[in-house]
């Protein structure tokens, strides 16, 4: 298990359902709030320092990006503001809360989403916790205020003007911060898959016990992924498919293409994850069977050397006897005999290893 | 198997359908019967003693919770005030019954639940059988008397004014009481987890016997948990989706969003389960593959020491033969010769060791 | 596989379909035919003997029994008076056809069930066929006469007007038939439960191969089992879903409760039997870790013997050449000294092992 | 794989779809085309040797059996004549073709089969192409020209005017056509079981190289079984269901029943196929624990022999180094104090062995 | 993997969606455009050199076969051209674009494949990126420009006048593109099913470690294939059930039919995958229980040589032991009675082996 995990504890539990609480893990950083309006003609980018200037904006369209949810306080007001359902509130404070989506009411849409990293030190794709809310007019993402600011990307977009964001609606927006955080699984995809080439070159090579504890980690890993991508499939098959029947007002015809697109890389993000999980079984096996092959030639190398020198030494046991009447001991020829006796045994042996593929 | 079940007793198998038998642990305490009425201005609390205590409310919502249900006769006395179906009563009284959901009639909805705790000393994860009715107004909860009252911090709460409950109807209260098992799960699974990382860092650092069977037992728990929590996600998922059609009056809109949440934690637990036995079962080959590994060096130790000392216990057991003409043993430089021959054999055996990355 | 099932011969490959043949166990009892006609107000019971007293009663509900299926003439007979397809009949006579259920028309439902018997001697789980027919106020059902009156029960509370049998119609009593047989798969899988806890017992003690076949019949006789219910399973979900469509006049709503709740017992019996499978190859993985476990402690007892004396009678060899001159074997303390260096030879050794962890 | 399946040269890729080419075994024999008339009344049957007497007649029903579809002329011939689909006629052709069935218009029905022969010598399922289409009142048959006619058991039938084919329309002959194909797929599992059983039988008494690619080549053949097995299951249903939608006139509500017969035993083959895969697979268990078993044994009379004589031949070794000054060998009870040692060492290890439950 | 892969880099991560980026292997060449426009009555065939000869034609069919995507210019062109979505021609670009299909409004279908080509010398099978758009009257195809034009076929059936493609709407064209690239799957195929058979064959003969490394191998690349033809299945099945209802000006009826039998052509490659995969999985058994198999047999002859010799060196050590009270060394006949005592020794060894079915 991931160590992160474990400095989490569910505090919640045995509290009444809606009770705003922070489970994740500790941090005592700023929480930054970034605002940006922006229409076709213009944008205008501000860092929220009070509550009252994170009200929805009535022209143009807003966007709210809170980096850091550690602070129930803040997803309060801000749920204050925007009129966020209690449960929203909870799941949006909740870092063990999986992937997911929900409508709440007509006009508003929530999304779970989990942002990845691969850390190349532990080897380990750690989750960040991601939940974005589409109204009308408006989007609010939030982040775990860990690594960085996820969305810089699509801000720069929006301030540089180009792209399609600032001629698309707020669903458009979604879509396209949700975009990011699927990207990312593409990254963390080649990172484990330079893995899974080291290791397949290293196991043809010179299986070892190494090796077995990091495919052992690596298969760990994509079942995270997996436990993180799949619920996703889910969700952006079922937005671009219910979208037109249950919020016709916040997702349009257009961003519907883009949201089959999303699921689209969303599959082939979770068919890779299976064909990686698969092949590092496969590669398990080829593991264990290398192992017994080679155990097979150890003992093979051990019988051998036995076979021959067990009987040979017997022989030399045999003429190393005190008994006083021994006539061999007595011959001219009795080395010599005894040394021929051996290279006859040797020989015979050798042939036999040989008729039965040993050698 | 768990040592308990065995002692429980199919005693119905051949009497007629619907007959009342207690099936479980036998018990013999007193029943606990504990009434609590509600409205929003306030609530009276009420420890029962006569049945005809327990007869439902006209103004407000009623709780009954029955703490023990090994005694038929209390189970029918409730059965008969609350016009419960013959089978319904023969679910609550069968510790057997698996979870399940079920509507008698457009006024009733009748739910079985598994308590689960875990039992450190013997690792296992013991259910306990937990029953809640909804009428119109009621509700009736019935639980195993085994460990504690498990439903006490709901009548905290209540009594308490906070929270939500006091303030919506009895399908809140229904919400509320699954949600306090469902969340019991998750320590459950804290507790499991718990075990899971202290076998892989014990399997990282040395696989031994008693290891294997802990994987076992802790997969055959997970298995028994798997058991109980899988109809439960049927269970939410159908109740959020069909119950405005079927019980309109039974749940409120407002309850449903609470349900798809119990829902969604149902998900996570069954996902996290299947995601640890994929785990055990991972854990289970590193231990077999660590084993082969250990077993392989084992061999090669063996197999080095018998291809070096062999050879050289043949030379000396040669020139231990007592033949009369043996020229070697008569030269002076026999003994350093002999010394030096097999020196000589020592430094090849090595060197072909080496090359074959043995050392 | 089951010695029985080799003795049966499917005679009938090759011949039209709807042929009577039949296909079962060779048997050469006399078949013995027993009517109850039964009201609410009282019942009368019959051994037939001529087959115009078999026809259907004209008021109340007849129950016609008919134990023993292997002479086709019969079944011809009854087919003729309560006028059952041909397929029909051809299903009834085949102990090899697997349970199913089907509507002939509007007014006829067919079942065939497996009648599970568990024979402690060979360990195997022995099905008998069993076959009932719906008709609107009739009930035929056909066993295999081979254990005994499986329906006596059904039988013994129509006469004692005890439960519900004769409170309702054909639909229930076909219920209660039904009901009995899958009570019955609880006791096999007592049985079964009772072998799995004594092999965990004994494989936790002493693995032996003889637990490993004994893992393997189980698991074969399981998935006898698992052929048994699975198809159950499906007959009583379409029968209380589609009920109430292709037979209004057959099953009523009153009875579909009671189906429910066989449906929900067979499920349980059902996902037992995944439990018990699941558990056996994990045993058998168990077996197996313990045997290659224990394989690697008779090879670590082989090594370290060898790897210390090995070297010791190298130097008693050494010392046991004959050489002329060997000042060694000269020396005062040549002897102790021979003595002296194995010492610090085995204590280096076992230092070694100790480091190893081998001791 | 079948070494017949490697004569087959796909020749037909790269050309336009539809393209009339034979694939299958290389054949030269005349194609044998049979003729069958009848009606109610009366039958007429004819060996074809002109195409004009190949076309459908007017009155009764007419069934064409094609013994040979080695020639792709005789195919288009009778094509022209009942106005077949190109494509159709491209599959009648390929005996690479797998199982399945298909509407061309509302008047035709095309399906193809595979008619199983298990070949004792090879141990191998050997598949036979077979493809049936239905008129309003004909019915074509294609075999490959092989083994023998194997529909000649049906023209019997007709022939002796008994069974219920000649009562019927075309619907039903094809049904019985179809039945003659299954049944023999009963055949062939009986043959699979005998191997199996022989299988088991031998495992439990012996283990050797031999039985394991004997589980092997059954597998594999299970696996061919499967693949012309369960496209049938579909195709069956499917024709029980959908055909009173699409072809009314082609499939009577009376032939339905039958084709509904028809699924159930297709499931039952099917049933029977996947449990003897999974009891192979149970095999191959039994068998590698056996194996290692064995080799654990095998390993315990090594050590044991190991370790008793080591040390007493290291004991021996001493007593036969040649010190000058080894005071016990002067000893008068040195040689038998020697002997006594020796005797004390074996009976330790023979109770440390005991203790160890390894005698 | 696939060493190529490893060449491609996803570019376009982190820009905005819909930005035309080649992502492939790098290449330079030419990009080759060919247009041949045909009606019934003729054709016409041009090598493109200007991109106003690139718009479809008013009367007839345009098929515009492009060869090359690596230019993102090229692409771009055409499309706007053809009026192609921004993130149609995107996934143009993108070699690695899983096999897709889309309606872009109702007009223009568009059809993501793989070509599949063996590397006998790799042993791996390479995916070449195929995409397909249908108008109105027009068929646009992209292949990526490496090992030749795969359209070729196609081409010359259209110039022959031969086939049915010109007799046929741009539908029929799509389906015939298609089907070139179902049919090489089935060439990939019978190169994989060689590889299957040799290793079976070698497997039974002598199992080596570079088996175990090829089995790993084909398995991948069996893996690969999957993942390449799964999704073409729902493709084909989408395309012949929706087209009517999507599309219907795109797609005829009587294509319908030929669509529905390269569903049947897929659906049968992607079983024969899967049968390959499983048979892969049974030789990988058979390959391990092989190789313990032999180990087994390797440590019997270990063990036997071991248990007839130490006793035999055991008692020549005894009778080497230089006691000057040894009786035995001074009889007459102590060396016969020695070399007896030997063979009595060998003799009731070779008994006991015998009984244990050793020899």
């Amino acid at each position: 298990m991931s160590s992160r995990k474990h400095k989490i504890e569910r505090k919640n539990l045995g509290t009444s359902p809606g009770t705003l609480q922070y489970i994740g893990l500790p941090l005592d950083n700023q929480i930054k709030i970034t605002r940006i309006d922006f229409t076709l003609e213009g944008h205008q980018k501000k860092i929220i320092q009070n509550y009252s200037e994170a009200s929805p904006s009535t022209t143009g369209i807003t966007w709210l990006n809170i980096d850091g949810i550690h602070k129930p306080e803040v997803i309060a007001e801000i749920g204050r503001l925007y009129q966020l359902h209690p449960l929203m509130q909870e799941d949006i404070l909740n870092t063990l809360q999986k992937p997911k989506f929900e409508f709440f009411g007509e006009n508003t849409l929530f999304i779970v989403l989990k942002w990845l990293e691969y850390n190349p030190h532990t080897r380990e794709v750690e989750p960040e916790h991601v939940a974005l809310v589409l109204g009308p007019s408006w989007v609010l993402s939030f982040q775990e205020e860990r690594s960085r600011d996820i969305f810089e990307v699509i801000r720069k977009r929006i301030e540089a003007g180009a792209g399609k964001t600032r001629q698309n609606g707020a669903d458009y927006l979604l879509y396209a911060l949700a975009d990011v955080v699927v990207d990312q699984y593409f990254r963390v995809l080649d990172c484990v898959e330079e893995n899974l080439d080291r290791l397949e070159e290293a196991l043809f090579k010179n299986a070892e016990q190494k090796h077995l504890e990091e495919i052992y980690t690596v298969k760990r890993e994509l079942g995270v992924m997996r436990k993180v991508v799949t619920p996703l499939r889910e969700i952006t098959l079922s937005l671009s498919r219910e979208a037109p029947l249950n919020g016709q007002s916040l997702i349009s015809a257009n961003t519907e293409i883009y949201l089959r697109d999303l699921y689209d890389h969303i599959n082939q993000v979770n068919e890779t994850v299976e064909l990686y999980r698969d092949q590092m079984t496969s590669l398990m096996d080829l593991y264990n069977s290398t192992i017994s092959n080679r155990l097979n030639n150890v003992m093979k190398v051990l019988t051998i050397i036995s076979v021959i020198f067990m009987p040979l030494t017997f022989v030399a046991g045999i003429y190393g006897m005190n008994f006083e009447y021994m006539p061999e001991l007595h011959w001219r020829y009795g080395y010599p005999f005894a040394m021929g006796l051996m290279a006859v045994m040797v020989v015979i042996m050798l042939l036999w290893f040989r008729r039965k593929h040993w050698l």
